[in-house]
């Protein structure tokens, strides 16, 4: 057996994951946050791995019903063992399954929302992990980002919202993917690691049959001058945190 | 006879513009500073108004050769009436005559870079001035952005850029409209006018014939918390006293 992690996802929930294998990193914790959810949505995660964002979704939206499809075996078993420990499997489904195929899954207009943090890289660009659940996690070996799109395309009801990220080298592919999807990007936010370097990733909100129309939202910047996290991305690795703070800055 | 106005463009050069026409904005100013010049490069500004463009490019760049193309016959002659008071009669041509039929005027492949801030919105979208001059220049009445990258895509020569300032709603169309002229986009540089509000500008550099793979850089932010303009800003609108400032302390 691989060794595994049980890491506190400081929101009341834990996740299990390999220790040698894909490690979530702070692009699902940005897209999680990203997402916004109505009650009672149906909403599906396009390769969840070990279920970050199912976890993380649920923690932030009691309501949701949330499906995590995960082609690599061992990732959807430990997807299926912290949905377990965190008593979840009323709320959280974990499927093993082939995004290209996940219409065949789940039906057509079976969801009101996807989301997705696929692999960036195209197979045989830069170099490919050895391990399996890695490799397939960061180049699309199992899956290209067009096949995400048009599964998210398929999977979605009317009106319904695609929500991803991705890494902005890739920005005209992404829009040309949605668009041939009938996914109208309607918005984008650009995540810069600090206010004068590059952006490193983009999140986006798709909706199904819209009209175009995109709003650009504010800079996401990571750090500060100072190496520190910004005041926004602390609100977001510290939700329980923050609130904590303002209850006793209340009591106080 | 239009009253005129005649402005110091705190370069060494001045502009004439309509009083009451379409008068240039900070659009034309971003964008003149986000374009590269290497030495004798031929340049067209497709669109060029009353000469903004031109102007701030050849003050920056004394060895560039640029052509302004501009339809409106009023506006061209005001920014001929410009290059002949500023002495850049050797520099700087103006030629009166549409976009869509830039390559009848001047051949396929006859620019090394070409630069536009077209209209940015639809036709029939939002009111349309009563003012012919300004309204072109708006609404895309006489050119569309599709035929403003048509044209860039048939003036360029192999590797040739193409750089563009446009509205963020229609990154999506930009992007495409690009990508169906190979013009591979290679930066981008969104423009939001507090850091914490959405984009109102993107900027973009393309290359013809390049493979994918885009940067998308810093943030520009135009003012800061307090309504000034930021540091980067100021160095873009008064680069003479910016240098002036630096020798002043050099000295002191």
């Amino acid at each position: 057996m691989p060794k595994e992690t049980l890491e506190d996802l400081q929101n009341g929930y834990f996740l299990y994951q390999d220790a040698e294998g894909f490690r979530f990193g702070m692009d699902a914790v940005l897209l999680a946050h990203f997402v916004r959810l109505r009650k009672g949505e149906k909403v599906c995660d396009l390769g969840c791995g070990s279920g970050i964002i199912p976890l993380l979704l649920a923690a932030q939206y009691p309501e949701a019903a949330i499906t995590g499809l995960e082609i690599n075996s061992r990732s959807a078993e430990l997807a299926q063992k912290s949905v377990d420990y965190n008593g979840l499997t009323d709320r959280v489904k974990v499927v093993c399954g082939d995004i290209r195929r996940a219409e065949t899954l789940f039906g057509r207009q079976s969801f009101k929302v996807v989301v997705s943090n696929p692999p960036y890289l195209r197979a045989g660009s830069g170099r490919q992990s050895p391990n399996e659940q890695r490799a397939a996690a960061r180049h699309e070996v199992l899956v290209t980002l067009r096949e995400v799109a048009a599964a998210a395309g398929r999977l979605l009801t009317s009106s319904g919202r695609f929500y991803l990220v991705h890494r902005p080298e890739r920005l005209s592919e992404i829009l040309s993917a949605c668009g041939e999807n009938h996914l109208a990007v309607k918005k984008l936010r650009l995540v810069y690691p600090y206010a004068d370097r590059e952006a490193s990733l983009v999140l986006l909100e798709a909706v199904k049959g819209a009209a175009g129309g995109m709003k650009v939202l504010p800079p996401l910047i990571i750090f500060n001058k100072e190496g520190q996290y910004t005041e926004e991305v602390q609100k977001i690795y510290a939700p329980a945190a923050d609130a904590a703070g303002k209850t006793a800055e209340n009591e106080g």
